[in-house]
């Protein structure tokens, strides 16, 4: 979590303190574990004895922490955790702005406590809350609950256009509000997410909840890009976190204001045909997205990150990068019309004769989802070979809302 | 995997060699991967060339390897690895001895591969193979596949007794073959589950998988307790592999003969009612158990292994570790009358209002079922304040046939 101060509730501390821990805990585990930085107990407010406490331990996997107090929410520029769990939740008839102000600080409250390695208030199994292994805890506003904090919704807070290619299954569309939870730990991520459901209960009931899952912190080397199911590398072309480029495209400039230092996401369930891929040679596999499957090169280049060159054509006249890849659908022309990939793979016990159930929960971050997801799932949806093996069958849109600061709550611009 | 060597099969290289990458694995990932053994390539039978071959390196979870060949199936031994997946297959009616040894030799192939980092022969994603991260493959077989091999069964390889606790749903019980896989990473569980499932397609169809997870590699400094999802410390009292008490509690000698160097599995699928549990303060959770949550120590005790004393009378006269408690009903006066645990939590999505659906898939290993096992669970049956908020719901007993050499394949004692 980086960016500047958003305002008063920001003091010197989280403007330093909080910076160098998120950067000592990304950089831990991209490199395997070998080095954390332990906050410390945030509640004894001794940051200064904490900052010189980077170890390497056997734990360090465990313990490395991930602020959660900032102007943006954490689990967006945090390098992805192993672990995913999004939750949707709706909202109770009865809760209206002063019941959500309630719940907002009750949940910011435990999930300030949780990811910082420290049990919230009413934990019933506190000892479950010592391995934060980089917990981060997001939330998520669907349109129903900003209608009944009675406030503006940003114009692209709505269900996306339906799509030719949908297979949409209402239990996977939607919701109220999201949890957002990641973390390198698989126990971690139960226990917190009950936490936070426990005390969800009297506001609202959930709607759904997706687990997926990356590479284990310490599985591959440092910056390695995810491998999704069909063994492809994705996640190659990105904005990169930290970079004005990233800043422009993803954090909100404040349309409107409640958003300023928030996001939007699309979370797309998007079924694999594992069974129907496997029938598709490589070379055949490669043309559909316009890269290698070893290196994740473009058809026309050598390594992972050499830039596509679409002009080239091959010997019988035809462009190397096929104009039906998904390479080349989803890059635009244009460069705001971009957006922020964080991706997790699932798969779940198949039924009946099926041998997988299996795709990715992919998960999209963007200024403005109208302006800069919709033309891309357009052009996606008119012409991608990868549309033969992938299916969309859930979709939910929510609006990030910015961090807050130490006494505040997530939603505190909102509501 | 350590043991023996077990005949012919087995060269100088897998007794000096596959013990010490085996060790070298098991260390590395309770040191929070600070370093791993590579086993380089088998095929290549350059051992001598990767025995010194160990270097601390940034993805050390992902290069650790657990020799496949021995004198017993790895992924009992083995220090649990982060998920498990457990898978049970039902055979084709018309799979005889023959269609058996066939499948067992192609499944056999697959396991030595995908464990070691290499692809299976029929792999269309050979670059996820790359990442074994300890990843083990262990064989069961159900009554129904001993019945088709037309060879004699071990007398304890039948459906548990039941119990009055019990509340089984058939969904979850039984099966002739059982895939029990585990990693630090999910995907390479994922990834070597399709590429088994694939091949085993021919030969039967999939009665039930479920998936479990621990802590991940680096999470917990080496050797600390697993904790589960009621939030206890569990696994305290365990006979400890390489021990001649472990070899005695888990290993066959033999009956039938098949079985020498095998050993049985019971899987329990047990749901944890947490919200009950919720209601439960900590001196009741702690009596139910007999041991303190935070440390795991008895209530007789300091420390989580110090001896718990039965005997030891509270100020009004009444045990000071409860009758009713699971330390003092799941424990024997029989030395013989112990078992090897290695369970793994699960939770999935919750269905309807319900805000939990988790529990423990409780996996234990012992050299005879009804001597070992069954006792113990009778005990508990009887009386442990535990079963208020636990139920079993699913129950499966395999044999697990011994390792086999290089060249050979599991089960080729059996058929
Ligand atoms: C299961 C479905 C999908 C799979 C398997 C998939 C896979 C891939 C792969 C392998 C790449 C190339 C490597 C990379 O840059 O990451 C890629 C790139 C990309 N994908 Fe997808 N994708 C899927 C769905 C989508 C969807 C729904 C969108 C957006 C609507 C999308 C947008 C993009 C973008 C923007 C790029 C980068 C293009 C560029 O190079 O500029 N993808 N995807
Ligand atoms: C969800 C169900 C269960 C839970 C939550 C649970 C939990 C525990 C806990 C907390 C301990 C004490 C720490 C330790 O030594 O590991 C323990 C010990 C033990 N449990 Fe369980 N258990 C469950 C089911 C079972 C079942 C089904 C059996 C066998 C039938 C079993 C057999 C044992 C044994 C043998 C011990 C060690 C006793 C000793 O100290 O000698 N448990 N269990």
């Amino acid at each position: 979590m980086t960016g500047e101060p958003g305002g008063s509730g920001f003091s010197r501390r989280h403007l330093l303190f909080g910076g160098a821990a998120a950067a000592g805990a990304g950089a831990a585990a991209a490199l395997g574990a070998s080095a954390a930085i332990r906050a410390g107990d945030e509640a004894a407010g001794t940051p200064d004895a904490a900052v010189g406490a980077a170890v390497a331990t056997a734990n360090a996997v465990g313990e490395a922490i991930v602020p959660f107090h900032g102007v943006h929410q954490a689990g967006i520029e945090t390098p992805p955790q192993a672990h995913a769990l999004f939750i949707a939740l709706d909202l109770l008839p009865e809760v209206d702005a002063d019941a959500l102000r309630r719940m907002l600080r009750v949940l910011s409250d435990d999930a300030a406590r949780v990811t910082q390695g420290r049990a919230p208030l009413a934990d019933t199994e506190p000892e479950l809350a010592e391995v934060p292994a980089r917990l981060t805890v997001t939330f998520g506003f669907g349109p129903g609950l900003v209608a009944r904090a009675r406030s503006e919704a940003p114009a692209w807070l709505r269900p996306l256009p339906p799509f030719g290619i949908d297979r949409l299954e209402p239990r996977w569309n939607d919701g109220d509000l999201l949890l957002q939870l990641g973390s390198d730990d698989a126990i971690t991520v139960s226990h917190a997410a009950r936490m936070l459901l426990k005390d969800a209960r009297s506001f609202a009931t959930v709607r759904w909840s997706q687990r997926g899952f990356r590479r284990a912190a310490g599985a591959e080397p440092e910056g390695r890009t995810m491998r999704n199911l069909f063994g492809q590398l994705d996640g190659t072309v990105n904005p990169k976190p930290g970079t004005t480029e990233f800043d422009e495209l993803v954090w909100s400039a404040g349309q409107p204001e409640w958003m300023a230092g928030g996001t939007s996401m699309v979370l797309r369930r998007i079924a694999m045909d594992l069974d129907g891929w496997d029938r598709v040679d490589r070379p055949g596999r490669e043309a559909s997205v316009g890269r290698r499957l070893a290196s994740g090169a473009p058809l026309t280049g050598e390594s992972e990150h050499d830039e596509p060159d679409f002009a080239a054509l091959g010997p019988v006249g035809f462009p190397v990068i096929p104009d039906f890849s998904h390479l080349r659908r989803s890059r635009s022309e244009e460069p705001g019309e971009r957006i922020y990939r964080r991706g997790y793979n699932y798969d779940e016990a198949p039924a009946g004769a099926s041998v997988s159930d299996a795709g990715l929960l992919f998960a999209s971050y963007q200024a403005d989802v109208d302006r800069q997801f919709v033309p891309i799932q357009r052009r996606l949806e008119e012409l991608d070979l990868l549309n033969e093996w992938t299916t969309p069958i859930g979709s939910a849109v929510f609006a990030i809302p910015p961090g807050c600061a130490e006494g505040g709550y997530i939603g505190d611009t909102l509501v």
